[in-house]
C-alpha cells in the first residue's frame, strides 16, 4: 500500500467515514477545517490537524491553494474529496496530481466531461446509456415536431433550449396542441432567455429517481453494485434512499448493471461513480453520472458487504478492484435516512448547540454521524447531521427495524428531521414502495392542507 | 404470531436487547424492574413498565411472584428470561407455563438436566458429545488407576468426588508418581471435604473455550450455527469472543456442529443452547450446555446474519425454525469486546453517574449498551454495561475496526475497561489469535509484575 497519509478534503459526518475506513486501512488522516469547525469529530480523531480559513466554505473548503498548501505541510500523500464541495472540480483534482498527490477520484478528464450537461449526454449515449428519447437538438418547424413527437409517443415535453427552472417548458399530450403549445412555449422562451429555439423530449410524468453504483480500475475494470432508490426527495433533495429499489426486477437489476459496468470499462473509468436514472414504466432514461462518492452509499455497503470508501482508496492507489462482478452478491435490504438539522415541517434550518444526542443502536444498526453533545453545529453549512442506516433480511423487516432505531435516537437542543422520518414509514405508500419522484411533496402538501 | 405482548424479565443490555427483537416483530414490550433500574434505558422504550421490589436482585429480579404478577397486570402472554437471573431455572419456566404465559427458553426438563453437573455430564453423554476421558466414578485401587490412566494417556488430574476450587487436585505426568499423588490427593480431599474418595480425569493443561450456538423446534429439528472462541477470560468470566474461532478448520466446525445439532435432535430440545467445550490438541471435550441465551450471541449473529432472539421468540411461538442447516452461510469475522463498568486493570468495580456517553458508530459497528449520558449505574448488579460488537471480512480488518471503533467509545464519569481492550488488541498473541484461556491471567499477571 503506497498511501500512508491521508487528506480528507471535507468536513462533518463524510470527513469522519473516510476517517474510519482510513484507520481501518492502517492510514493516517490528516483533517483540513475552518475556523468553525475546529471542534468537529473528526478533526478530533484525526491523527493531524490542518485549519484552512474561516467560513463560508468559499474561503476554507474550496480554497484549493489552501488545502493544497496542507497536504504539503501535513506531508499527506493522498487526498480524498468526500462529495459536494471540490469532489468534482477537474481543475482540483489537476492539481492535486500535479503536487505528486494521489487523488481518491476519477481522472479529472471523466469529471469535466460528467460535469458538463451536454457532453455527459452525448457521452452517455456514446457509450450505450439510454437516454430520453427527443429531438436531436432545436426543432423550429411544427411538420418536424410532429414526426418527433408521433416517433417518441405522447406526451412529449417541448423545453427551451436556454432554458431551466420550468420557464418555456410545455407538456403535450396530443398532436392536436403541438402548434399551440410550441408557440407559446417560444415566446415564453424568448421573454424568459431571449431565445425562442425549442427542443421535444419524451415527457417523463412521473418517474422514479434509480441510480446504479459502479466502480472502474482506470485500466478498463469495472463492475457495479446494484442500485440504488432515491425518489424520495424534497426539493432535489435526497431525504430516504432504498437499496434494492422495491420495483426493479432481479434481470432488470443485472442487465442494466452490465450496461453501466460496460460504459464504464469502455472509458477506462477509475474509482467510484454513480449514474442516475429516470425511471417509468420499466424503461431507464440517463439523468447524468456523478463522479464521486454519494451521500447515501451506505445502503449499498448493507447490502454488498463492501466497504466503498476503502475500495475508492484501494482503487487509487493503483491496485485492482476487490472484487470480480461474479463475487458480488446481493443480499437483504437497506435504507438510509438523512436527519438534518432543521424543523422537521417547514424544512428551516436549525443549527445551533446540540444539548444531548444518543445514537441508535444494536443488530444491523448503524449511524454515519459527526455529532457528539455539546458539539455546535454550525449555521455555514448543509443541514445533514446524521445517517441512519438500517439493515434487514428483507424490505419489511428493515422497515421494522428502522422504525425501532428511530425511537431510540435522541436529538436536543436543535430541531431535526427524525419526526418526519417517523411519519413517512408509517405511510401505506412507503410500506409498500409504491412512490416517485412527486411523492414526497404531494405528501408534504397534503399534509400541510 | 401468537405472541402480542412480551415481559422481558431481565435488565441493562439484554432487556434492551429483547425489547428491540420484539418491536421489530411488532410486538409489545412489558419491562419490569427494581427500584434502582426506574430510569433504565429499556424501561424508556418498553411499552409498559412494572416495578417488581428493590435491589438487590434476590427482592426483584429473581421474585418469582413478583414477576408473575407483572406478567398478570400488563397482560403480558410471553416472558423472556434473558440471561442470568431466573434464565436457567427450571422450576419458573414450569410456573411460567403453569399460568398459561409463553416461555421463551428450553423445555424446563432439559433446563433442569443441563443444570445438573452429573446429569448433563451422563446426558452429554449419552447424545455423543465428546466427554473428557477419564475413570467411570471413584477409584480406590492404585492399579486401577495406573490401567485408566495408561489408556487416557498422561498428564492425568486426580479430582476429589465432593471437591471444589482446586482443593484435592493432583496433575500427575507419569506413572511413577500416580500413586503418591493419590494418596495426598486422598488425604487433602479428606481434610477439606470429610470425603476421601478420588477419580481421575485426562488433564487438559492449556485448552481454548470453544462453545457451539445450537437452536431447537421442540420436535426433533434442530440447527447449529458454528462455533464461538470465548478463552480470553479473567477469573471465569469471558472477556472478548470471537466468531469463528481462529483455530477451527471448516471441517471441525461443521462436523463438530452437526454432533451438537444431532444431540438437540436426539434431546428434541427447544430454543437457544450453547454446547461449551475445552478444546486441545484438536480435540473437543464437553464441559457443559446453557441453556438459554448467551451475552456473546451477538458475533454469532454478525457472521451468520441471523437475529437470535427473533429466532427465540418465533420457536417460542410455536413456528419451525427459520433457516434449515444448508441455508446458514458464515461470513467473515466478527468479535465482541464486554465492556465493564470497573477500574482496567484492578478491575474493582465502579459504579455511578455516566456524565458522557458516546457511542462507536459507522459500518460493521454495533453497540449494544443500555447506557446514556446521565444514567446512573446502580452498584448492585453484574458491572457490564456494553458490548461492542465488529464485524469485517476477515480477521484483520475485524482488529482494524474493532481498534478504530474502541477509539471513538467515550464513557466518562466512572471506570470502564475500555483501556485494556485498546492494549489487549495490539498484543501479538491476540492479533494471531495464539491464545488459551490461561492466556489472559498470564497477561494480566505479567503486566502487573
Amino acid at each position: 500500500m503506497g498511501i500512508s497519509r491521508l487528506l480528507i478534503a471535507n468536513r462533518g459526518e463524510i470527513a469522519l467515514r473516510i476517517h474510519r475506513a482510513a484507520h481501518e486501512m492502517g492510514i493516517e488522516t490528516v483533517a483540513v477545517h475552518s475556523t468553525a469547525d475546529a471542534d468537529a469529530m473528526h478533526v478530533r480523531l484525526a491523527d493531524h490537524a490542518v485549519c484552512i480559513g474561516p467560513p463560508p466554505a468559499t474561503d476554507s473548503y474550496l480554497n484549493q491553494a489552501a488545502i493544497i498548501s496542507a497536504a504539503e505541510i501535513s506531508g499527506a500523500d493522498a487526498i480524498h474529496p468526500g462529495y459536494g464541495f471540490l469532489s468534482e472540480n477537474a481543475q482540483f483534482a489537476e492539481v492535486v496530481e500535479a503536487h505528486d498527490v494521489v487523488w481518491v477520484g476519477p481522472k479529472p478528464e471523466h469529471i469535466r466531461t460528467m460535469g458538463d450537461k451536454v457532453a455527459a449526454k452525448k457521452t452517455a449515449g456514446e457509450l450505450g446509456l439510454p437516454l430520453v428519447p427527443g429531438s436531436d437538438g432545436a426543432v423550429s418547424e411544427v411538420e418536424e415536431a410532429r414526426k418527433i413527437a408521433a416517433e417518441i409517443g405522447y406526451p412529449v415535453i417541448i423545453k427551451a433550449a436556454s432554458g431551466g427552472g420550468g420557464r418555456g417548458m410545455k407538456v403535450c399530450d396530443s398532436p392536436e396542441k403541438l402548434e399551440t403549445l410550441m408557440q407559446q412555449a417560444g415566446s415564453e422562451a424568448k421573454a424568459a432567455f431571449g431565445d425562442a429555439t425549442v427542443y421535444i423530449e419524451k415527457y417523463l410524468g412521473n418517474p422514479r429517481h434509480i441510480e446504479f453504483q459502479v466502480f472502474g480500475d482506470g485500466r478498463g475494470g469495472a463492475i457495479h453494485l446494484g442500485e440504488r432508490d432515491c425518489s424520495l426527495q424534497r426539493r432535489h433533495q435526497k431525504v430516504f434512499e432504498e437499496a434494492p429499489s422495491p420495483v426493479i426486477t432481479e434481470e432488470d437489476r443485472m442487465r442494466m448493471g452490465e450496461v453501466c459496468a460496460q460504459a464504464m470499462r469502455d472509458m477506462q473509468y477509475r474509482g467510484a461513480g454513480t449514474i442516475e436514472f429516470l425511471w417509468e414504466n420499466g424503461e431507464f432514461y440517463f439523468i447524468e453520472m456523478n463522479t464521486r462518492l454519494q451521500v447515501e452509499h451506505p445502503v449499498t455497503e448493507a447490502i454488498t458487504g463492501m466497504d466503498l470508501v476503502r475500495e475508492q482508496i484501494r482503487i487509487a492507489d493503483g491496485r485492482d478492484l476487490s472484487v470480480t462482478q461474479d463475487e458480488i452478491e446481493f443480499q437483504g435490504h437497506a435504507i438510509e435516512c438523512r436527519i438534518n438539522a432543521e424543523d422537521p415541517w417547514t424544512f428551516a434550518p436549525s443549527p445551533g448547540k446540540v444539548t444531548y444526542y444518543h445514537a441508535a443502536g444494536g443488530m444491523h444498526v448503524r449511524v454515519d454521524s459527526g455529532l457528539y453533545a455539546g458539539y455546535s453545529i454550525p449555521p455555514y453549512y448543509d443541514s445533514m447531521i446524521a445517517k441512519l442506516i438500517v439493515f434487514g433480511r428483507t424490505r419489511e423487516r428493515c422497515i421494522m427495524r428502522l422504525r425501532r432505531a428511530l425511537e431510540e435516537m435522541v436529538v436536543e437542543g436543535v430541531k431535526t428531521s427524525i419526526p418526519m422520518h417517523q411519519e413517512l414509514i408509517r405511510e401505506p405508500d412507503v410500506l409498500s414502495g409504491d412512490y416517485t419522484i412527486k411523492w414526497l411533496e404531494e405528501w408534504l402538501a397534503k399534509r400541510e392542507g
